[in-house]
């Protein structure tokens, strides 16, 4: 393998997660402590500070500062959701790239993300070699969402799910806590794929969590899920509901849109979603007009709850950018780092790295599995919990200073200016 | 001191915090080991459970389950909102509670809760004074809105603005990760103190919190927020307002009815607010339509977060408890546990209990004093923050399964069945 010596670049982008900061901490650490690699740096905002030449220079950051970015939630170096034309229809971005590829000598480019961001990161890869520009590019991956394509779960997934199971299991408590009835739905993330929502199952097998759960991969039938909450709240009084804001009924239409007709859509098409736990709850007050109810939306939290982060899941998440870069000075290129499990003697859950192509990786999209959700579609089954509760395992123990997280302060020093 | 030999009684009573049941476990432990205490009862449900003869016997319960009441969130024997009338008016209540406490040779009622529970406690306590029945009664105080008179703080007042900061933190770090403007309007629970919305000003404090607050201790103008949002938004592109869920404008009437005219009204005649962060994006957009917004209602999870608990807040909650026993055991009656806050010799909060008249606490609000807010009531001063701070030290560390909480199971047997 030829040795490859020039700069790197990081990049982040999509939404953030409470650890794709320890993925790019895995990065910026290693690369600054690899020879190959003469200058890390930091595109402010994804690839739009490739574009627009804002690249922070990471040596001059202070080390203790990089470290606390392990427990920083959302993108440090800033996020875009900016999507990259056909090269074939309009290269005008990739000349630009290249440029300023050329301008720092960069041979390593290293993008976190997730579906989006892996499609960004495989267009720059295959233009870089059509060109003939030697340049070793690196997805890593991340997504709350869970959704990438070729691994077993993904960097930032394990979080968000033990803050929603952590934030079920109290609201359960609290939703329960008068003599009097009420129905409670929690409305958690999850366009197209309900790996989050469902880990609210995590709550209810641990006998405090939503009775009824339901996901973007089944239909929902309005008149099913009213008869579902009436029953419970006939044999019980108490019903608690969650969902992915992505649920949609037998024609594709959005639940959520029953109430707001015009959403918005962002620069990747995505309709901005939203209020779907109020529009529910208007539902049930049409049909048990006594009965107290309330709904939650999880919101921005689920994403960016570092103090409920799962250590396993900041290690992983570490371990992924540390492998990125690893790989890429071994040689590797057009690859994004996956996981994929297994168990020891004793059972216990083991996570192993490995590399998919990018462009398997890129725009697909993973679903929960038909057979893990219950056949009435408003449950999980064994599995899910099974497949889910080994990432959950571990408390992260986050720098403090008074009692309040101490997040990382970078100086960002624009490199070139 | 005449010794006093009967059984005990707890209740818990209104909203439920992170740590209620702390304080409920300084009490049911204590007078579990106290040999004057003849039998201990848990009343379902607060003051209702004595009313039904519904007595849970905590003598019946493990050990262990009973120390995870340290961290389990939420009133562990249920919660009411229920009113008793003017004993001169209706002394039906009373007589039944009376004869309850006669069937079981009750001597001590220990009440768990806020204003209404103190006020309930007050009641009581007078009662079986002036119809000779010799019972010794203690308010342990809690609530998120720190709201009671007599009390430095109030037990789960921290846990509550811990989780209000940590969260306020983080979302600062979500809402400023993309390249484009952005305005979050934050709800937080607090009819007519805005202790827990100021709160909020910890994070500012430490660099990354709302750039305004809102609390209902000053007159909200509609105009004069909209112009403060405005000139931030043009000045940063990013605006982060943290509101109290009670403001209202110069005439008392809540901002939140200016979207939902019609709140529902509960037993204590409270409205039940709610949509104030939807009805100020509202607001917002039609000044700012270009903007995106974000509305976040930290709904229940601020008063249940027992994951974010302050180690500060279990441990006083659980002395709050004790020392309520201990003081009865003692010949103390008619008096709520309160705090006393001083500093040692090095500077450090040093937190001392004392005695406060029941009468003095029922009913009465304290709220955040005018100058600890800034002049222009769009923000806190530092003696609010240096209030705060000390407050939130501590990082709880509570028995987990799976990486999740693994809250006390209590059997609840219940008394005389």
């Amino acid at each position: 393998m030829k040795q490859l010596v020039g700069s790197a670049i990081i990049g982040q982008s999509g939404g953030p997660t409470s650890v794709i900061n320890a993925s790019a901490y895995g990065v910026i650490r290693t690369a600054l402590d690899n020879p190959c690699i003469t200058k890390v740096y930091g595109a402010a905002h994804g690839i739009r500070g490739v574009l627009d030449d804002v690249l922070y220079d990471m040596g001059e950051e202070d080390a203790f500062e990089l470290s606390l970015l392990l427990h920083t939630p959302s993108s440090a170096l800033g996020s875009c959701r900016y999507k990259l034309k056909d090269p074939d229809v309009d290269d005008t971005d990739y000349k630009r790239i290249l440029e300023i590829f050329q301008k720092y000598d960069v041979r390593y480019f290293f993008y976190n993300g997730g579906n989006d961001s892996m499609d960004t990161c495989n267009k720059i890869s295959k233009y870089m070699q059509r060109v003939g520009y030697e340049c070793r590019v690196m997805g890593v991956p991340k997504t709350i969402d869970n959704d990438l394509f070729g691994t077993d779960h993904c960097p930032g997934f394990a979080s968000a799910a033990k803050y929603v199971a952590t934030s079920c299991m109290e609201i359960y408590q609290d939703a329960r806590v008068y003599d009097t009835p009420m129905v409670c739905v929690v409305e958690i993330m999850g366009r197209h794929a309900g790996w989050l929502a469902g880990s609210a199952a995590a709550a209810t097998y641990l006998g405090c969590g939503p009775d009824l759960i339901y996901l973007p991969e089944t239909d929902f039938d309005v008149e099913q899920f009213l008869a579902d909450v009436e029953r419970l709240y006939k044999e019980t009084g108490k019903v608690f509901v969650a969902v992915s804001e992505g649920i949609h009924d037998a024609n594709g239409k959005l639940i959520a849109e029953y109430g707001a007709e015009n959403a918005k859509v962002d620069s990747f098409g995505h309709k901005q979603l939203g209020g779907l736990a109020a529009t529910l709850v208007d539902m049930i007050k049409n049909r048990l007009p006594d009965v107290k109810t309330r709904g939650i939306e999880l919101s921005l939290l689920q994403r960016c709850a570092a103090h409920c982060a799962s250590q396993t899941d900041v290690d992983e998440s570490f371990a992924a950018g540390k492998a990125a870069v690893e790989n890429a000075v071994n040689g590797v290129t057009d690859k994004m780092v996956a996981f994929e499990r297994s168990y020891d003697a004793e059972g216990n859950y083991v996570c192993n790295l490995k590399l998919v192509d990018l462009t398997l990786c890129a725009n697909t999209e993973k679903k929960v599995p038909r057979e893990w959700i219950n056949a009435a579609g408003n449950g999980l089954e064994k599995p899910y919990v099974d497949y889910l509760l080994p990432l959950l395992k571990g408390e992260v123990q986050p720098e403090k200073e008074f009692g309040l997280p101490r997040f990382a302060k970078l100086k960002k020093v624009v490199a070139g200016k």
